[in-house]
């Protein structure tokens, strides 16, 4: 895990990391979050700072407003009272987030997205999820809202681990290109990085497996458009790190899909892996500054944010 | 088209119908909304009452803030400026809102929805589209927004009117059922009703006709529930007509796809082909009040409407 101390213009003032005790426990992996804002908070008061708020944001389902992560599957939480635990633990005030609607946000006031309306802010990593921002608002949807990764786009594809068949992340994910290259090419790659090379270089069978993923994503995001009005694709994660190797056939497959749609502009995360701590830093600015949560139009940030 | 005169309860004074002149161009079809906006001023005033505002709700492409259709296949109009015309036609101050998402806001405030905060409300008629309420709001996406029946269901599906292939409305419209009932059975039904009433009665082509309709409907309402973490989808229209049995293989069809994910209810539209015009009345009601336009949280209503 990653923590950072902004401040008002969202300029990090010092960034610290931490393992992730995830084998030991789902209280583990909350001592270890108390500890990074306890690590923070003395490195403020070091530099003759005082921390206003403190921002946390985490995967799976998280009831924003009630400050309770309800479910996160990698991390054993079943409706955990974070936010409150975190402040008895820490003498903080914390708000709490979800990782990915939290990136999307800073995308959306910061990075690629700026000034958009309609956006998908898709994180294409370990698995898929997407931040979706609609009339230029992140939408939470009771914390269900974005799961772009469970779209089905193959109906008879293989079982995901969700219980489904074919879901997007069962083709898209950068674990889902690892494990089809696996299969088809008799050996395990060095990560989806090394199919993403081997593609450039020409290889069929990473390009097969390239296509497929780029052509789930086209499928998913084409549905996603449709019900949305979406203007703007921004793609983050370790697959889209491969830059325009995935854009380019992402595009091109929705320019297909879509007839009367808009086609939205598909770009590049630009905030890459520091999104979701940016997005946490601008939650804890605006729950410091007494903004309502969400659903908050996009304009209303802090100060520092809004006019950069 | 049709008219009514609501007072601030949304209680009906009056109501009346005029075709709508398709033939004729798309300046007919204005001159015929001006005239019936003019009668109901004309009845209004008989009755001793005031008009305070016109809500006017039309389909296709609506820019609501604007007050611009921007486009509607059926009626000709391409970015008509509605909302100043009529004002323009009548004296009376006009908002333009969009025919789906009014039926839908309607049902949230007053029908099958009250209560709910991330709502489907779809009609099923001529053609198949949605309004989308998410965190309570109604989604406008530009007036882009909602376009269920371009969701495709079955991907080497039957040609659709949109230029794609497999769209739900090829499915799980009145029109697409009726069709595929008539190519199979040889003879054209009497509207989606026949079919229905076969399907009812037992009749082999009907049921695989309805079947995959249903079928068809799921797919798509699973993949919206997915990405919007819905709770509640309210059917109407032509095709709902049949209540039960469309209801019911949807609903199955919605449990057997959705695994992770909160299982929608679905319940029947309450308000029948009375949605638009209510809907149209609480646009109406709401910007006599000076309530901001879209996105509006739902619980902000005119006061007869949340206390009804």
């Amino acid at each position: 895990m990653k923590g950072v101390l902004l401040d008002r213009a969202l300029v990090p003032l010092a960034t610290v990391r931490r393992s992730t005790p995830r084998r030991q426990g789902p209280d583990a992996v909350v001592d270890a979050v108390a500890a990074t804002l306890r690590e923070l908070d003395v490195l403020a008061r070091s530099a003759a700072r005082t921390v206003r708020h403190a921002g946390v944001v985490v995967p799976g389902i998280v009831d924003e407003p009630a400050g309770r992560a309800l479910r996160a599957v990698n991390l054993g939480w079943r409706d955990v009272p974070l936010a409150a635990v975190l402040t008895r633990r820490t003498g903080l005030p914390v708000i709490l987030g979800h990782d990915v609607r939290a990136a999307g946000t800073a995308e959306a006031l910061v990075g690629a997205a700026r000034g958009a309306r309609e956006v998908l802010c898709v994180a294409v990593g370990t698995g898929v999820a997407a931040a979706v921002i609609c009339d230029g608002r992140p939408l939470t949807g009771a914390g269900l809202a974005g799961e772009l990764g469970h779209l089905v786009v193959a109906p008879d594809g293989d079982p995901c681990a969700c219980g489904g068949r074919g879901c997007l992340e069962t083709v898209a994910s950068a674990a889902a290109v690892e494990a089809a290259y696996a299969a088809r090419a008799g050996r395990a790659p060095a990560g989806a990085a090394e199919v993403a090379a081997r593609v450039a270089g020409g290889d069929p069978v990473a390009r097969a497996v390239w296509e497929r993923a780029a052509d789930g994503l086209a499928t998913a995001l084409a549905a996603a458009t449709t019900l949305l009005g979406t203007e703007l694709v921004v793609l983050g994660g370790g697959l889209a790190e491969s830059g325009e190797l995935l854009l380019a056939p992402v595009r091109e497959g929705l320019a297909r899909r879509l007839t009367f749609q808009r086609v939205p502009r598909v770009v590049r995360a630009e905030l890459g892996e520091a999104a979701g701590r940016v997005g946490a830093g601008i939650a804890a600015w605006r729950a410091a500054d007494g903004v309502p949560l969400a659903p908050v139009p996009l304009g209303r940030g802090p100060v520092g944010v809004a006019s950069r």
